[in-house]
């Protein structure tokens, strides 16, 4: 017994001994990662190129395509194992020339002409001819059926609802916004409306319109559907109490054509010990036909280049298989994602982790993840090392659309978790440009995800 | 025994129901704090007001004497018990025309003319007729002892010492510049400087100037001083890489007046339960006369008034006294929290608490706080109501420069503690500018101070 017993101590002090050394090894690493991404990071000259030699970069557009090159091009020297394309089936949509809309309203004996700020939603299809029609303001879908046809034919509905200021977390404000602007246009068609108006998802009360995808009920008829700025929407709801007979006169010239292939650019780093468990890290490449899809998600895309930049760069080894995906099409039907997992199942391919940066290159706060127990306490494990870089969240729940396909018993799911409170002053607007970015909260992201990522190689997941 | 058992029972009972329900009557009043602020707050009109029609002020200006006044009716607009001007002695600086600086380097059998982006410090001598001399550039104070009179006699010193960017909390790497900007120009004159330069204390690599105050040592030689923006300080690291031998030009038209009075403006609501106990809150009116103050400290400043505002909005009747403090002359020499100190020490008041918003209008992470380890319990009991709005620091250490001259034993002192990483690309620079203040970020701040001060008005702190 004695000698079990001494055994067992010795046991212990090893263990604890080699637990702290290695934590100690861990915490070096990282600050390693850090520093090199604070002061020799190159992922905001990267969004500076992306952002201004590319712009805006809708799925299935040319600039897509350059996006894609240039991704490509970018990653190759870095100097991975390989780097290749993926094709994937994505939609081609144009907005054409600029959304054209206007309305006169009556007040104080005065007529007023108003050009309000406005853009289609993302899939919207246009008409040949304007349409003009009156205006009925509902506030949701419910109020809509409500009114029924009897209130709606005719006429052009106006989904004037603002998110709510009280989440605190603005996704979950957003969340609460959705379904009007993916439902509202078919919701309103079902009940003989000519098109459709929503005030703009955002938190702010500025002038500028977000898009974004509205998804059309293919039994219903497909009506025009665009979305006011905040501003906008506030002014045509007073002219409506002034004049409720005011007409609005809408010409939205988009146009669909046939899918075309466009491709994820994929990055792979193999692992030197366990190859066969990859770890993908990624964001989305396209972005809406708006602004230059700097936060939403340039900047999840330059950092997860800049994993792989400054991993290769601290000359680090993987032990297991690191991918950097740059997905596309995101924002109008996830086809990127789904392909990647589809493509990854067909090959047999054992993912243990994914995470996404998708939520605007802020101030990172932690992580998001959709883990297992046992995946759940080895990353808990690990907030001692990250905490001092101001990362506290560590919530279960919600990762990335992109990587959600890859869901399955064994993967583990992250999202980076950011400061949330300007996402939508920018999210899918002209405002969302590379000045909107600060270079260090951008930096700072983009080492979070390299940390995540060198404490899930080091030491797997379960 | 029995009788007793079940009165004790009966009583716990009782107790921890009047606990949940007071719990449940604070969280609801805390929601309808911030509902109320980011739904019909004032503050963003307010900064605007003071950005845009006052815009820089600092002590001893005439704009600070506009915005005294401008806080004054903004105040007694909201209705408090009384508003009143407490005189403070400051200091009265001007920098005088713009700074004017040249130098000329060869590089490549080239001449290369350079006219760096550069602002003189505060309180920095000016002179007669330009000062012309070569440089010595040096990192710190060691070495410029190090380097003695032997090499900095007749010369300019330039202290080109960037923050540490591994200090996540941007404070932290401030204070670390700190010294170097205080005590740089009269170390410097010490060893026979004739003029000193330093890189601008800022985490951004821009071409933004930072001022601040410099602190002259007596006793020795005042030269006049001046801070390059980060870029202009790598470039001329560069240039003297080229040539050694460069002569730097620097033409100051700084002036010193003698003191005059100025005032802390004062709002008092008499508390209707415990009116000699005081809360008082505030941020500081003056700003460096560059930009426009915004983030530093006209966030703070607009956020006070909007507790006041918001708290008698709701029909909030305070059981303590709340005082508004806008403070005067923060930014050199801290006047204006001092004369406040002393004269509610000579009259005898008794603060329980005082709190200041100074860290700019960024998104709020919580609060720092001095206090004795029962008031931290009474404070850290009120986390769970507070959590749900973002606030997570509850740390010890650091609260604000006008309200530490409170300091006692029975004060607790309170900071709001907002997301650091963007301020010192601001922060007393020409970039400090309404512009870079979003609106929920800002509205966030001023409801978490509201709710710390009701919740420190109804329950005390001991």
């Amino acid at each position: 017994m004695k000698t079990i017993g001494f055994g067992w101590i010795l046991w212990m002090v090893m263990q604890s001994q080699w637990a702290f050394a290695q934590s100690e090894g861990d915490s070096a690493f990282v600050a390693a990662i850090y520093s090199h991404t604070l002061t020799a990071g190159h992922c905001y000259e990267d969004l500076h190129h992306l952002c201004k030699n590319i712009g805006h970069r809708l799925a299935g557009s040319e600039a897509a395509d350059k996006a894609i090159l240039w991704g490509q091009h970018t990653l190759q020297a870095i100097g991975p194992d390989r780097v290749f394309l993926m094709p994937v089936e994505v939609p081609h949509w144009t907005r054409g020339p600029r959304e054209e809309a206007r309305y006169i309203y009556r007040a104080e004996g005065m007529e007023h002409e108003v050009f309000p700020s406005l853009v289609a939603l993302g899939g919207s299809v246009g008409s040949d001819l304007p349409i003009e029609a009156e205006v009925v303001e509902v506030k949701s879908l419910e109020e809509l059926a409500v009114l029924g046809r009897a209130g709606i034919e005719g006429k052009i509905v106006f989904f004037n609802k603002s998110l709510d200021p009280m989440l605190i977390n603005t996704g979950a404000a957003y969340g609460g916004g959705y379904p009007i602007r993916g439902k509202g246009p078919s919701e309103a068609a079902r009940y003989g409306a000519v098109a459709c108006l929503i005030r703009s998802l955002t938190l702010s009360g500025d002038d500028y319109a977000h898009t974004g995808a509205t998804q059309y009920n293919d039994s219903l008829a497909k009506i025009p559907a665009a979305a006011l700025s905040a501003k906008a929407a506030s002014a045509l709801s007073e002219a409506l109490k002034s004049d409720a007979k005011l007409r609005f006169n809408l010409h939205l010239h988009c146009q669909a054509y046939p899918r075309k292939t466009q491709y994820n650019v994929v990055a792979e780093w193999r692992g030197t010990r366990y190859p066969d468990e990859y770890i993908t890290i990624g964001g989305h490449l396209d972005s809406w036909d708006v602004g230059e899809g700097a936060h939403d998600d340039g900047a999840g895309i330059v950092q997860s280049i800049e994993v792989l930049r400054t991993l290769k760069n601290l000359g680090y080894r993987p032990l297991r298989t690191i991918r950097i995906v740059l997905f596309i099409n995101e924002e109008f039907g996830n086809d990127g994602g789904e392909t990647y997992a589809s493509v990854c199942k067909a090959a047999g391919l054992t993912h243990i982790a994914a995470l996404e940066s998708d939520g605007g290159g802020f101030t990172p706060r932690g992580f998001s993840c959709e883990l297992s127990d046992v995946q759940y306490e080895r990353f808990i494990g690990w907030r001692p090392i990250l905490e001092p870089y101001g990362l506290h969240v560590f919530r279960r729940g919600g990762s990335g659309v992109d990587i959600r396909p890859l869901r399955d018993d064994r993967v583990g799911l992250f999202g980076l978790s950011v400061d949330t409170q300007r996402y939508f002053d920018y999210h899918h607007s002209n405002n969302d440009v590379f000045e909107q970015v600060n270079k260090r909260e951008l930096e700072l992201g983009a080492a979070s995800i390299a940390a995540l990522v060198y404490l899930i190689d080091q030491h797997g997941l379960q």
